[in-house]
């Protein structure tokens, strides 16, 4: 739980956390909660909505777009009814639609607070892609807006929902690797022209924004820490026009309370398998690929431990349906999300203070 | 060549560029250098001198050590008269001994600098094992020893010998993963207690030193290029004895003047296999090992290339022999080593910058 002794007893006194009677928690159980797909870009059409198809706790109820054709095709396709498609401009709607419990929000970064915050207004819960927004001030408000909406917020991070992700934690805590020292991780790839990630304003930042955010995630719920001291160095190397807003490429280094250190690497300028090595004082950890839809894979090398080598076998888009049935789950039972608003907000004043570190591009 | 023009000059004017007759050169050219080695410890007595069993080039002519029972065992082995075996004291004889072209130095990093001035002051050529030495200081005043006795100074940079990581470096300079962007590159061991290495006086650091300097030149030689900025953190997390003088844990970003930057770790912590991880927009190189003394291996992906994975056959103490074969090289035909002093000078200057970025521990 990520409250704090006075969030929790505000919720407590808003009557949030009163017990339901045995028929009603029932009949909450079997609720399948109604999402509204907000943007319908390639990880709400490939990923996050087909993910749904498969799942008895979620379905897709509504659509948000700026093109109405598409909607309706993918309206067509979800069973969603016209009058379920919003305009950008006409997304307060959502209000009175009794369908929609929750909101997915997989816009340019720079459109996460507005349209978290309308839906929190409207009185739905939000799953909001990372990063969570492109500046702290704006992550404070989405949280706010939720908080005192008595709505949830979920940041969007999957790997912490994943379960290669989640053995490697699982060794880290059970001790298998002794005392961790040191981690390695770096995520990025070789960008095409004219995409809005390059736009300051739309993206808040580069890869580190981006795809660095996994590896900076990562090395937190690895060592189940949080940084106190990051230092970071970026630069641009290709002057073809794509970096004319954002970092090429920045590799920082950062240390932990206890002492673990981490160096890692991001960009926007080469193809860099997402991957993460951690190294105990009794034993090794590696996972790659490590932050990817599908295909990640596991191995260990341990003192006294058979070594492991775990390929995942599960296919995308299993990723996104247990990130949509945790945040269901978290509406039904009254929890709050394993990766709330605090989440990433946390990120996302790490990642400023990487960029002051390096100074920005 | 690393000569500026002044020392170029210098060189010419002293007669040393001077040319011989042919047949004086074919009679240089089949010259066997001969070696006093100084220091009998693992390295010297499990690597280097075997490596001299096979070369035709270099063999073993004098020994250097404290503990003459065990000199003298060697130099059974070896075939060494008992009048070039040598203590610390009167290390300056080996002046009058005809038959040492070079010393080898194999000793405590803070005395690679006495120890190759001595060898200068005597007459001698000189192989120093890596680091140089524990201060810019004593590199300096060890490469104008070395200069100003006409003699040659290599720091044994096994790597820049070795054809995994020459082929590595031949991948990059021929273009086939396009413009380099990042590297990524770890190298640590988990350290018994009482080694000499965990003594500061001795060691002039801790890992950086001793293992993390592999990942250092390693950036340098992929890249062909010098850090221009440096961003280091360390820690010590076992408060065990190990860690009373030195860093247990040190992590570092930094660029490179083409925008190149690069991540690196290094502990004495825990096991961490040396590696190196190359991104450029064409394509990805990755080695590993690839600081061992065998067993190196390189795999790289390239767009419009057949992929590379390729496994080195060849066996410990190869890459010494070739260490000992250049510097013999560069004596019979006076040319200035490949990794001469001034490259473990830069090495020890950046190691440096990089205490001086995180604070010594």
């Amino acid at each position: 739980m990520n409250f704090t002794r006075r969030e929790f007893g505000g919720l407590a006194a808003a009557g949030m956390l009163s017990r339901l009677t045995p028929a009603a928690e029932a009949q909450q159980e079997g609720r399948v909660i109604g999402y509204g797909i907000v943007g319908l870009g390639r990880i709400s059409m490939q990923h996050f909505m087909p993910s749904l198809k498969m799942s008895k706790r979620a379905r897709v109820t509504a659509l948000v777009s700026g093109h109405r054709e598409k909607a309706e095709k993918m309206a067509a396709e979800y069973g969603v009814p016209g009058n379920s498609i919003y305009s950008y401009a006409d997304y307060e709607r959502i209000a009175d639609n009794q369908n929609v419990d929750a909101v997915y929000i997989a816009l340019p970064n720079s459109m996460h607070a507005e349209y978290t915050i309308r839906a929190a207004k409207a009185g739905k819960h939000v799953l909001c892609e990372k990063p969570m927004a492109t500046t702290v001030a704006d992550s404070r408000n989405m949280i706010e807006a939720c908080r005192s909406a008595g709505k949830k917020l979920m940041i969007a991070y999957r790997c912490q929902y994943e379960p290669t992700n989640l053995h490697a934690i699982q060794l880290i805590r059970d001790g298998k690797l002794g005392k961790i020292q040191a981690i390695e991780s770096a995520h990025g790839f070789n960008i095409q022209p004219k995409e809005w990630r390059l736009d300051r304003k739309l993206a808040g930042g580069g890869p580190l924004m981006d795809v660095g955010v996994y590896s900076l995630n990562a090395c937190r719920y690895l060592t189940g820490e949080e940084p106190n001291s990051m230092k970071a160095v970026a630069s641009v190397i290709d002057h073809d026009g794509r970096f004319e807003e954002v970092e090429e490429n920045l590799a920082w280094s950062m240390t932990f309370p206890s002492g673990i250190v981490a160096s890692c690497n991001t960009t926007y300028g080469a193809n860099m398998p997402g991957f993460y090595r951690v190294h105990g004082s009794k034993g090794m950890l590696h996972v790659e690929p490590a932050f990817a839809y599908e295909g990640l894979h596991l191995s260990a090398q341990m003192q006294g431990e058979p070594p492991i080598d775990e390929p995942n076998p599960e296919h995308d888009p299993i990723q996104f349906q247990r990130e949509a049935e945790h945040l269901a789950d978290c509406i039904v039972h009254n929890r709050q999300p394993k990766t709330a608003g605090e989440e990433g907000l946390r990120d996302m004043q790490l990642m400023m203070s990487l960029y002051e570190s390096c100074g920005r591009i």
